[in-house]
């Protein structure tokens, strides 16, 4: 069996995340994929993902392995499955990689960026992509709070509640806030990130950047482990899963 | 009777273009406001937009003026509008304009952008906004070949053949082409477009950046005053009319 590892890239805006749901009339970017192997491949496969993305989280080159007999050549992969594929996921490159790799398991890294649409009206063409925040926000200390958040940390709360995993410590190697017109970007790579850990962040921030809590807040913040201390989940369509780093 | 201007924007990817078509059951976005103003004003009004944008044609700052005998503050407008419009329609700004203001017949300006992604595979939360390109661009002759199209010319050559006008004669202010990763936009104003204008514009300066013809083609190409021997007309999605100027 080959072990076939892809890029991708999806607007997430009409999924139900990328993980397949028990109840599988719900559209799901692991479902098309496996679905669309299929037609392919005529092999029933479970593609692995380097994580869930939430329904309307998008992603510019996600990873997944599947393992496969097919004798299509790698490098006509995309090409076959694109043709095949809905406009909104793309296969960007294939490789064939060794039976040790798992995309979830092998990951080393991952980049996320949250994207906010600074102004009084929204662009409708920016909906899906970004979140509006209407206010005049200071990103000079948005961006002195980005560097609090690097370095290993206990990240309890910035964690969904509900969430059971071994360890809530993760490093963040960089956090960073670009800005370019009316378009503010929160960008972070870290070793991992817990459930709903960037939307708490970007919450957080935006909060900072209302004026609403201070920079040197977020250290207070991680201390407390606290989730119901730190800032709003901000809402799934302005996050973006850039890369994910072996 | 009052005059209401409004500055709107739209996603024009799910519209049957601006106008309302004879086949009423298309949805447009003309046919939206107008809809959407009866159900505030209980009115029937005519949306006079500054012109026509095609399925698929975007808009940040399109002009739209009709008259109401609403006693609705202008103010309070944008935000009544918005509460009662979909997604992709805004009402950014709202003006009490004279009696002789006119949309299509006062403007004077206006300026359009056509958006390229230049990658072999499209990013999908581009596919909606922008027209892909895998191949490399001369962009520099690109540039130079914007130079060209300004001032005043006949624009015969650039105009859907079935057009029937009065004149083909229009002043172009200004054209240039950014670039920034991916995305190269191509920006024009003038003073007037003629229907295809801006999209057989584009499609000839995408030949000029593959080099099947150069800069200087423009002015020759001007001079035949034959659509034939123009560049292609490229696809709505990459169309977007940027501001309309009184």
């Amino acid at each position: 069996m080959r072990n076939i590892m892809l890029i991708i890239a999806y607007d997430g805006t009409n999924y139900h995340g990328f993980q397949v749901q028990n109840k599988t009339s719900l559209k799901t970017i692991q479902g098309t994929l496996e679905r669309t192997l299929f037609i392919l491949t005529k092999e029933h496969t479970n593609v692995i993902g380097s994580g869930r993305t939430d329904a309307g989280v998008h992603a510019k080159r996600q990873v997944v392995n599947f393992n496969s007999a097919t004798r299509i050549p790698t490098e006509k992969l995309p090409l076959a499955l694109n043709s095949l594929l809905p406009a909104d996921i793309v296969v960007r490159e294939a490789y064939d990689v060794s039976n040790e790799f798992h995309s979830r398991y092998s990951a080393k890294k991952k980049t996320y960026c949250y994207t906010f649409f600074n102004d009084k009206v929204m662009d409708p063409c920016w909906r899906n992509f970004a979140y509006r925040v209407p206010m005049r926000l200071d990103i000079n200390e948005m961006k002195k709070a980005c560097k609090e958040f690097e370095g290993q940390h206990d990240f309890r709360a910035f964690c969904a509640s509900n969430t059971t995993v071994r360890s809530f410590i993760k490093t963040i190697d960089y956090c960073s806030i670009k800005t370019e017109d009316k378009i503010i970007i929160f960008k972070v790579t870290g070793n991992g990130f817990l459930y709903n850990m960037v939307r708490i962040m970007g919450g957080t921030l935006l909060e900072i950047g209302q004026g609403k809590r201070c920079a040197e807040d977020i250290l207070r913040l991680l201390a407390t482990g606290d989730r119901t201390k730190s800032g709003l989940t901000l809402p799934p369509q302005g996050l973006c899963l850039l890369a994910v780093d072996y």
